[in-house]
């Protein structure tokens, strides 16, 4: 890479003093009383030059870089990429630029990114935390970066966060494959210790209690990040084998999704024989022959108001924590509907 | 955001020189010949006091971030999600962290997020350029700033590029149709002056003239990447009412995935009515009632390739250009076999 061209470089080609060359750049010609004809010539000399104004120095002066950093766990998961998308949307709305990356639910991966991303002097993140990384979030909060949570939380940090009831939304789907006939419901989860998704799990289980239904042990898969496709058809193939359940709640899209090409290769018969909800949604549970019951999150809202809560944060310096829980609703369709 | 801790701070807490510091948080403690606790308690102090050494500075000295900047045409798609995690991967191989955007096929938004990238000092960038961004990554490529372009590319540009053979891929998949006995076949693809775009169109036009197949107008619908999913299912309709094809060539997955919705709401019968492929993966082709051919891109190529040609570029600040086409192939499923 070259090397950049300064302030000074262009100030010794037009053969004007650094100052006024800064002043023509950041727009302040006004002030210098420099002739119209004097400011386009130094603005010509930047361009000529390749002058790229650096907004780190800027952000030193003015003490905003305007841009968002955002961290998502699993950028190739619809779920993510389709939250990426709706806080780029808001952030711009709002004069800033997003730049982000994938954690892929590894906490090293999170730590550079983090570094990565506060070394470029972002001024606030937006963060779907990966398991174990309280440490990390803690840490740019005492640095005084400003820091939304995403989709997920830490109990015991005080921290801004934007999520679902995920308690909630897994008891009312539970229910909801009771009330349509089912008895043994089974559910496919992630092995971790992350609040949303022992929640997810914790609904699901008081749902059945609640019912009086005796829920076995082989009925909750537990699965875990770095599983691979054959570990989780194995998993899967030897959880249905044991034929003691008649439906499945997945508590994410990409755990659906997975466990839809299983239970098409078993020929199992969606709703018949047995039900289906997962979380979250998929093009691939529109076109399933039995179209996909699913716990509808608003992305829109989960989007938006990370944004909206980061900015105000950015912009107040406020020390005033939120914690902003989004609706979900269950969007009833043909794989949780017994005949 | 507080002021950030300098060396100097460190320094002046402990009560020893700043280069002392510097030695020392940079690994030289050797060179510095400081005891293992003078270097311990500088260490210690650098953690309480929250010092975050500054990436720029470090790169203004060492010249190099590890850092690549991705610039996708639009993150809600799965193509380019897919595409962002191989990206990833095959940088963390290499020591790289990836910072990323998303263009959201929009100029502005483009220029916007290369501004981000570089400001920010990335050591080089991995794009997939919206339409008419040619005098963006022109301007890139005058600064001396390595990149590479992913999946489209400007003939007139001589810039580092990777992608399929986009002609070639629409040709034999339009062959493949007629070879199954489809006679009138219509192409779905994005109004764009992107070559890769008019590529796909050109090889679906040539290989219908080389079967002798006069094509109406009416078989081919150029959709503009502003729709709205009012406009996109109007114009589909309109031209599927027509009754003047059988089979369909979809120029992307994204376009696929909303014709899917449109042909399951008409009923039409796939493949023994109305054959099927279309460019690229997605999980809802695999479970649609008749699964659908599919154009293969070797992702992990594309990936790893622009990633290699990238760091390649950075290393050697070589002025070589290649431009690498990497192989796609035809899976053919259901969809495009009449019975």
């Amino acid at each position: 890479m070259k090397k950049a061209v300064s302030l000074k470089d262009i100030a010794n080609n037009v053969g004007v003093s650094t100052a006024l060359v800064s002043y023509v750049l950041n727009g302040k010609e006004k002030e210098a009383r420099v002739s119209k004809q004097m400011a386009a010539k130094i603005r010509r000399a930047a361009k000529e030059m390749n002058y790229q104004p650096n907004l780190i120095a800027r952000s030193l002066k003015y003490g905003k870089t305007k841009t968002i950093g955002l961290i998502v766990a699993d950028i190739s998961n619809p779920f993510f990429s389709s939250i990426a998308r709706i806080i780029e949307n808001k952030a711009k709305e709002n004069g800033y630029t997003v730049v982000f990356g994938s954690s892929d639910e590894q906490l090293d991966k999170s730590a550079d990114l983090l570094n990565a991303l506060i070394n470029r002097q972002v001024d606030g993140l937006i963060v779907t935390p990966v398991e174990n990384s309280e440490e990390q979030i803690r840490e740019i909060q005492e640095k005084g970066i400003p820091v939304v949570l995403i989709d997920r939380y830490f109990p015991k940090l005080n921290t801004n966060a934007v999520f679902i009831n995920n308690y909630q939304s897994a008891y009312n789907a539970t229910q909801h494959l009771i009330d349509n006939g089912y008895k043994k419901i089974g559910m496919v989860a992630y092995q971790s210790s992350l609040e949303h998704m022992k929640q997810r799990v914790k609904g699901y289980e008081k749902c059945l209690k609640d019912n009086g239904i005796n829920a076995s042990k082989d009925w909750l898969l537990k699965i875990n990040y770095n599983h691979t496709e054959t570990d989780f058809r194995d998993s899967l193939n030897a959880m249905l084998e044991k034929n003691t359940i008649d439906s499945l709640l997945f508590a994410t899209v990409s755990l659906a999704v997975k466990s839809l090409h299983v239970i098409n290769s078993r020929k199992i018969k969606i709703p018949d024989d047995f039900g289906l909800i997962s979380f979250d949604e998929s093009d691939a549970f529109d076109f399933f022959y039995s179209p996909l019951t699913f716990i509808k999150q608003n992305l829109q809202q989960l989007g938006s108001q990370s944004v909206q809560l980061l900015i105000d944060s950015i912009n107040n310096n406020t020390t005033v924590i939120k914690k902003i829980e989004v609706p979900s609703t269950l969007v009833v369709r043909d794989s949780s509907k017994k005949k």
